[in-house]
């Protein structure tokens, strides 16, 4: 059994590995830390958990985090990069939640989140989570940066295209849509009920946080400079993301062709599902689950790709576990199973 | 014209005043104070109200409120106990949105608010705000406690009942369900997009404020004593509030008798709507109006009455300017004659 | 490996017996039918279910459903009845999830549904499949009528208070509301997202179906007459259903007391979570799993129960499901064990 | 008093033409047509209009719409083009909220809608009721084909670059977003409460008829060809629609001249409303109103113009309206006043 720890379980993505790990057969849930809740039952801030997880949260210099096999970061950006370094040396694995491992720039760190980064080292050491690009690291990493959930969807729809050079990679266009847990658990008069219902608009069309690491990931898929124009909203829903990729092709390609690059790029993932050209994913269909659905459209020269994920799991926590099975030899899919809850 | 001031306009009685009075032909909007938005324009916080109302927010100290025929606090519990005296003094009438002067007993306010009345002389002065059961007293007022969103429809739902005596008033249930505005606009995790949405739970059950002022008022009409079991829930939805009430019978009287005590009841009443036995008003054919609808329904010895309204406006702000139409002598719908928006 | 059947599967109940049974592990899928879709896909209609679920719907007559062990059937009211003695005579388990054979007065059921029962010996043989009240005749029937959603929060809340014979029989209210799943996969104006969304409202208050079949129910439990006032409501979120039931007490009880006659009677069930004295169950802590939880309020000589489940599992498919296990012999919570999925 | 008729009144476009023309101060409603509602009182559908609305639906024949001086058709497509030849001889004038008098080539017309155009003479008459881009031609219509609700937020937001030739009309995207109102009040599945709520998907991708209506338009504002990809989404709220256009720049121009473009383009506009460079218009922030809202972003050659609008209002009824109220020689804004609903 892996012993695992979380670090910070209070938000959405905590809830969400607790809920994975509580039901996974090779884990054991070891400890969960928050400092504000110390000794609060876990099942008594999320009912649902009540008579599953009976672990109470505790605070961290209580918890033995190095007695951990694996411990998840599920913190605002900046916490994992404090404690990584004595976790490691206690022979802990690491997986961070949030960005402090995503970026191989430092100087890409500082510029977008505002700090310095406190262990360059470890930067250069860690491995960046997104299994289906990057699965034979991931394996040997001690230490891995989880993708963001937009860039997740980014880099999975348009990897066959760049992979095989066939668009212009200095015009993309991502058009995203993201549910309201996307935002976390925090107390914000912006994603309160009455202001995030019933509503749509964008945000962040100036520059979000999510870009470079896209930026950075697609450009090591493409021979050439990537130029990205992304577009993030915010949808009345509480789960799902919904990405509207848009690139032209650089020569003339057949839909057959097209959607065969994408079922061989994806014939071996568990977690991928390329659906029928022409088709409309829906968020619903993944709710839930650790399954990523894209589809392929075309009009003239320009290709869209349409992709769905749950934020919380692919985009999230779903795809930490995922990480963790690979890192511990495990098969990839193991606590992974649930099928989307619909309706 | 009426010069309008309202204190404490950031939260959604504010907002929903300043929709209602921007297009009220006979108010003129003279200040909305907030300290910690001093200078904003109202528009950047509400874009909805972008080329409709020029206002800034101000600092109290440099609104002039005494230059106004009439404040409206929108304001948390305590804030107009503390300045009414000083306005009233200045010659400018008062609406309270909140619940320093719609309890009578100060005894009763401090138990259940937490904090001691200051001024108690102007409590005894004040006037309840429930037109259709205290218009007389409304006209004459410099003071009104308007009424709390769920006493609006518990009052106006057992009136008839109470009144004609054929109900035991030792044995009242109110079902009550609301939407989530009637949080108000404040940074809570519970009422998150994310927590509220796609849920339904009660809260409250052990005792909610609006206890004391309906038992208070339903006294008043009833030459019994009143016990009254008041049960809050939270509906995901925006606006609207849905009581329904259970009452039982006193002695046989049959249906079309019931339903003809209400019709007489309110048959001036141009914001109640009786509507026909055994129907089923819906919250939605309030939205964003004045107009309370209610309906009669039976099973043996027990009435059940169904009540809706939208709880920002004939529940807190609509009900206020209809106040304020009494009290300065104007027809009491003018300004209020908006149709619900449907769908 | 129990071979299961679904007849009528395109609806709600019928994709949510799919997802459970999918992934049970004593149960292989043998067919689902569908006269309309007959052909089509699962997963080509539930996009939910592709890779999960490789079945297509086929007509009735090609099914064999002889050949299964149990079949279910997720189909409107008198479907069941019609098929049954086929089935029962090919050995064949049947669990309805409709109203053939849960009421077990024959002209009750005339009276609710508008047609005659047209096998009234199998309705005598018919198990109410009500497991927590009622396992022991579960394990051995052939036919099962599975209780509607509404009543099984009312039974499993009232049950410890009428057994005890503490409250007053003759004076139950229930005050019901379900999610807009709870009327199934049917294009109706009524349901359609403009209509419920952002709108709360009651249904059937002059008498909804599920009154005779609690009342039966609840008569067994209690030796006196019951009567129960059912005011169902409509609230716009998918899965979930409140029920807050108001009971008077005969006599004095203390709250401990009361608290203890909950816990002692559900003390050995696993789908049912007693929360502590004074708690507000909200309908997201069951989201997607078999889980009703309850908690207990009192106000002098009334106890309040608040029971939430979620509609389509415990409400519906996974109450089945339970009944399935108890039928063949095998542990009652296997293949449910979903955790609620939150947010 | 403008008499006013509307055929096929059961639908949202329908029953928000009657809440904006109850309150219209110089509209008298005349009939309102709907064969299979016949006799039924309009607020008998509508609780909305209780009181407010007097008028009950009647078949068609029995409407004496002749006497109409305006007749809106809130119709299926092919209605209007049946019966405007008949209404217009009369003298009534004829505004149509479907395709029917959109299109201004016929053969378009077939090939997106199926059927052949049965009075191309009326069609040739016909004016495309954008006001702000047609303002001139529609004061002098008697047939008025009002445009669709996207293509609206399209012209709206590409018009002031087309017109200044400053982008590429060969490569504009438009990925937009519209409340489920938009599928109009059809009992059909895929819009139930169950299906659309907490999801989010795309449709129509392959190609929306909304494309040549706005295709014709822009080219006749481009001096070049257009080409549109046009992806449209579907939100789970009810009204409320936001459009995502992406353009490139010919030229290198600087963002204050690029805002100065439609600051000076919509200076007269009452209905149109140009943010500040970068802002994130909120759909909530038109609801229930006919303003359109819109902002600019820039990213290196890509103008990203964000719109938002009420598909009922500015997208259909509150733009008819508008039309008419030019057909009649009134103020534009008359009847049209209401501020958005926000909360």
């Amino acid at each position: 059994m892996i012993k695992a720890g979380i670090v910070g379980g209070t938000g959405y993505t905590g809830v969400e590995l607790l809920r994975i790990l509580a039901t996974h057969p090779e884990v054991q849930l070891h400890a969960i830390t928050s400092r504000k809740e110390d000794g609060l039952a876990v099942a008594d801030m999320y009912p649902s958990l009540r008579g599953r997880v009976n672990l109470a949260f505790s605070a961290p210099e209580k918890a033995n985090l190095n007695e951990c096999d694996v411990v998840f970061f599920a913190t605002p950006h900046g916490v994992a990069m404090a404690q990584a370094r004595e976790l490691l040396a206690a022979g802990v694995k690491v997986i961070d939640l949030a960005a402090d491992f995503r970026l191989q720039d430092p100087a890409q760190f500082e510029k977008w989140y505002g700090m310095s980064h406190s262990c360059t080292d470890l930067l250069a050491e860690a491995v960046y989570g997104l299994p289906e690009l990057n699965r034979a690291a991931i394996k040997k990493a001690r230490i891995v940066g989880n993708p963001g959930c937009y860039p997740t969807t980014m880099q999975l729809g348009f990897y066959p295209l760049l992979k095989a050079g066939i668009i212009d990679s200095g015009n993309l266009i991502a058009d995203c849509k993201s549910g309201v847990s996307g935002a976390g658990r925090k107390a914000e008069i912006s994603t309160l009920y009455s202001e995030a219902s019933d509503n749509f608009k964008a945000y962040s069309v100036h520059g979000h946080r999510h870009i470079p690491e896209t930026v950075e990931q697609l450009q090591k898929i493409s021979a050439q400079p990537v130029e990205l124009i992304f577009t993030p909203h915010l949808v009345p829903m509480i789960r799902g993301m919904h990405s509207t990729l848009y690139a032209r092709l650089n020569y003339e390609i057949d839909n057959s062709a097209l959607q065969a690059l994408f079922e061989s790029a994806y014939a071996e993932e568990a977690f991928v599902d390329v659906m029928p050209f022409g088709s409309h994913p829906e968020t619903r269909s993944t709710r839930g689950s650790n399954t990523l659905r894209l589809a392929l459209h075309r009009h003239g020269s320009t290709v869209i790709i349409l992709v769905v994920q749950d934020n919380l799991m692919k985009g999230a926590s779903g795809q930490a576990v995922q990480c963790m099975n690979l890192m511990f030899g495990l098969p990839e899919t193991v606590g992974l199973t649930h099928i989307p809850l619909l309706p």
